[in-house]
């Protein structure tokens, strides 16, 4: 059984609040210009690609259909099935940026996908342009395959946000509509369809939407998808006869692959498709929130801990396996295959952080760190316009990041994470002020109505120490927790000076005072290199050892190396050292060390020899994961080879 | 440049002729239970799963052709094409076995077949049962992806076995039909077109013909094949221009899948699909020989060494990618994905036993024996009827042998080498006789019109202890060459108890004298457990060992290790020993030895962690590589992380 680990109720479900995200700025240090550059380039030239590779054309509901010209899927199906997800995710990342950077530019872009969008919507509130356009009678037919739904859902959030950034109605009122005829459609009432979409996404949409309208039907909807999910005898079988299609010839084979194969509160480990994985997990978590449900707080978190515990790669990827583009079995964790869709690192990330609101725990926070310095951040060049749709950790030189792809799921992904990067730093309780994430920002806080300014002054993720300093209109009591990283064994605080003494509860230290204007504390988290290794079930990094430094994933360029990093030798014991490269696409900490090279000048043209080769020493250069394939192509490994 | 090493032309070329299989009997020892079982089990049960499936329906010519139901390729194409291939080498192994075995009812089944293809041949000769039923207005269209004369040649491979197993022509007829068509058909002549099957395979079969019918055309039309292929501009962007198809669709990308992107006297590199690549340098070998043809030889010499040198799998097994069935980069050998499909094993053992006759040298016998003992053999299971297509070299326990496959190549060519395989035994000339390799077996030679019985009484591959004894109606002089194998470092021997210094020479000791009956060759083989290492650029395979003894490449299975392999460390000088299993699945030696074992007591459900895992020891056991998934299903591994 996987899994054994007992899960005890715990105490009452906690309420933390995440901060706006407009409320706060990236002023300076690490995310300054990650955040500028995904505004300034990847948003805009995002919309260019939309528009050249024709994303955007099935919004003209006009004129006649263009043929079929994207790939094909395995199912059979084309990818435009769900093109009004990527603008959807598209106008989501837009809008982020639009309250505190107005850009009439984009805002009109916008408005004019919402005019068509509202332009083609159905009298009953239908909205898909694929069907609307192609087959409208087959709307409905195939919950399984056809992502009606989760394109619904992306457009939501789409609609959500532009809502928050603008104020403007129009966008909203129509998918207001568009749920409206869902609720009409799907449920547990007679003369409806207890169905639920096999590509989950529409949940989490629904519980934005909800916060917003306050509207008890929206998050009863989401309610209602989650605990039909898994219900057997299984929707897609009796949607499949009705379409007079067998439920055998499922090409993915088991329901498993959606989450669907049993019902949420069930499931022990974290099968499928990953992203699918991490949007249930996220509008789980959000329900446990919502709901005051322990039950689903309780699954979360088993889940968490299984994927975390047996299937998670050291990037904070997930999901091994192109084939399904998700998980296999635990442990499975293969370098050069590595699927690892930035998609699914940046839903883990969304995943943790809902986690984190409902129990402190930096369990979660670690895990939303790692995807933002590693496996989802890789996702996205350096200059703002290159993509990474697997994140692989090891490679011969053949993976290049490219600059749109056939399913652009994951450009969209990573830049609504970075524009809305915000919220994942600080979350409120009327008392309490939860540090998650450390990172030069200043931030505008309400606590309970007292406004408290946060300035976080620090060169992390490069550098441990960190000051905060607070401006306040008037001095309140509340609880600082801040959060002592789980790759961290030694931190030490001061408050205005005076050191203070951490208690640390699950991955966070309490510091409850009256805090007054212009009060400071200083942070210092110790940051050496670690050598990682991994649990020896996961075989594929037997021998071997990864680097960190703080929650930076380190790997080796063959640029740097002269050669095959895989060739490397890194001996148990020897000296690495760090610095800071200000030369290093745009500045960057880099490792350098002694390390071993495999001698092949007696190889000649022998492939296998009775003799080990000999070794010789040289010296090696590591750089951030998240960094790599952004200058000459070439080989590159995570995992190096132990002597 | 790949293969800088200069090829010199060398003496004129060699002429072993192999002796015929049907005179070389394995009336003991390793090959004995083999050669029944393939016999007795895999011939008759092969034509019962043709039945089955369905394969020899498609020669009911006059009944309409069924619907396709068999997996259609990537290419669009069902492999329904060339299910002729399938038991025209179905007939050629069933064959091999007549001559010593009679069986009337393989006969019967034999007959049956060619009397179909008889009554369903064109009335200009052209036959391949597809295009016949269903398309033949489509016949010689697509020669780039139809396989028509690959099918063509598998059928008189087949026919050429069964007449020199029955002295039965009709099949023979057939295909001289269906060869004298292909003639008017194609060629350099005016009118004719100059096109080449993109799967070689007729060229090494017309070459079989010419030897029965010494008919110069079908010499002239292999040499036309080889000497065609890889012309630019090529013929297959001519011929999809002529079907209206784009030649820039292709779905291979390159003609060098087909190795077609060059003449192959200019390929420096082999590529491409992987038994294609075999076929076709197989056919070179062959014109080389029969056309005294140097340039032929240096390609043939070029690309074996580029083979083995920086493509092959320490198992003999080649073509890494599942992709293109075939060959990626240089030193690509990655374990768990290996394709290496086991046809591509045995015709790297067809190539290698042909440029033996043609070049004494044991660089190429070695090869042979490679994947006779290793990665040809592991394609079948002891018991003759389950198969591998892909011979993996470390597996999680996914892998598991099949009854039968979709495109059921590989089990017939295992078949076929195994029930001749006397012929890779020896070779003759006159006054020479070349002894290839070692297994009990008793064979009759002619050498120069003097008979010499051979007798080799051994227990190879478990011990190098080699006796040869002849029995001869005269004495005669002449040169005995003994392959002196490239893995033995140590070699004794002794001709009637005396010992004689052996002066080896491109792998094979030369003894000349005057050989009288009864008398006796003793030849000691020194064979201990070597470790083997990859050249630094395989770096799949850096940090790891393999084992080998002999010829055997040993493997490691986690249903005697009670966990995966991948688990286990050997350190750098354990002792291991090598023991005779009688019961280990009709006997074979196994290697025991001290090694190490990653301990999981302190690791709960932590994925990664700053220290490394401790070792403990424990025992390992390991067996022949071949013999792998033959008991309970489980995960295995050829390299073994070294400590």
């Amino acid at each position: 059984m996987p899994n054994a680990q007992k899960y005890e109720p715990r105490a009452p479900i906690e309420r933390y609040v995440p901060v706006d995200h407009t409320r706060v700025s990236f002023d300076g240090g690490f995310w300054k210009s990650w955040t500028e550059t995904v505004r300034d380039v990847t948003i805009p030239t995002q919309h260019m690609r939309l528009e050249e590779e024709g994303f955007l054309e099935v919004l003209d509901f006009d004129k006649p259909p263009s043929p079929l010209v994207r790939p094909i899927q395995p199912s059979g199906l084309s990818m435009q099935h769900f093109f009004d997800s990527d603008f959807g995710k598209w106008i989501e990342a837009a809008s982020y940026t639009l309250k505190n950077h107005p850009n009439p530019n984009i805002e009109a872009k916008i408005d004019a996908i919402v005019g068509k969008l509202e332009h083609g919507q159905m009298a009953d509130g239908y909205l898909n342009s694929w069907f609307i356009r192609r087959e409208p009678e087959k709307r409905w037919t195939n919950l399984r395959d056809l992502h009606e739904m989760y394109s619904m859902g992306h457009l939501l959030e789409g609609a959500v946000a532009y809502f928050q950034a603008t104020g403007k109605r129009r966008f909203l009122d129509v998918m207001i509509r568009a749920v409206d005829h869902i609720i009409d459609t799907f449920g547990r009432e007679s003369g409806k369809l207890r169905g639920y979409d096999a590509h989950e996404e529409i949940e989490l949409a629904l519980v934005k939407l909800y916060r917003v309208t306050k509207d008890p039907r929206h998050l009863k909807l989401a309610t209602y998808f989650i605990d039909e999910r898994g219900r057997m005898p299984s929707y897609y079988d009796d949607e499949a006869r009705r379409r007079g299609d067998d439920p055998a010839e499922y090409i993915f084979g088991t329901y498993a692959y959606s989450q669907a194969h049993m019902p949420v509160r069930e499931q022990t480990l974290v099968v499928g498709h990953a992203v699918r994985a991490m949007y249930l997990l996220s509008a789980t978590a959000d329900l446990a929130f919502e709901n005051d449900d322990e039950s689903l707080r309780t699954a979360c978190s088993r889940l968490f801990d299984n994927l975390v515990g047996r299937q998670l790669y050291v990037t904070g990827g997930l999901g091994p396996s192109a084939s399904n583009e998700g998980f296999t079995r635990e442990y499975d964790l293969p370098n050069e295959t590595a699927y690892a869709e930035t998609c699914a690192a940046v839903a883990l990330g969304f995943f943790s952080h809902r986690m984190a609101q409902i129990e402190l725990d930096g369990k979660f926070t670690d895990k939303l760190e790692t995807v933002l310095y590693n496996g989802a951040l890789s996702g996205i060049s350096r200059d703002g316009e290159h993509y990474f749709y697997e994140n692989v950790l090891e490679s011969h030189g053949q993976n290049r990041r490219w600059k749109w792809h056939y399913c652009p799921c994951c450009p969209t992904n990573i830049a609504r994470m970075i524009t809305s990067l915000g919220q994942y730093f600080y979350s409120t309780k009327p008392d309490e002020l939860a540090v998650h994430l450390y990172g030069e920002n200043t931030a505008e806080l309400d606590l309970g109505g007292a406004f408290v300014r946060l300035r976080q002054r620090t060169e992390y993720p490069w550098n441990g120490d960190v000051g905060i300093e607070f401006g306040m209109e008037r001095s309140k009591r509340f609880t600082l927790r801040l959060r002592i990283p789980g790759w961290c064994r030694s931190a030490n605080a001061s408050v205005n000076g005076e050191t203070v003494e951490l208690e640390i509860n699950k991955g966070y230290a309490a510091i409850d005072r009256d805090w007054r204007d212009g009060e400071t504390v200083r942070l210092a988290l110790d940051m050496p290199v670690d050598r990682i290794y991994a649990h020896p079930a996961a075989t594929e990094d037997a021998g071997r050892v990864a680097l960190r430094r703080g929650p930076v994933i380190f790997c080796v360029e063959e640029t740097d190396l002269g050669m095959e990093p895989q060739r490397l030798r890194l001996p148990a014991r020897s000296a690495i050292s760090a610095s800071y490269d200000a030369a290093l696409l745009g500045g960057a900490t880099v490792l350098e060390g002694d390390a071993l090279q495999a001698d092949v000048s007696d190889w000649r043209d022998t492939l296998y020899r009775t003799e080990p080769a000999a070794l010789k020493p040289r010296r090696f250069k590591a750089i951030p994961y998240h960094l790599w394939a952004n200058r000459a192509p070439g080989a590159m490994a995570v995992w190096l080879h132990e002597k």
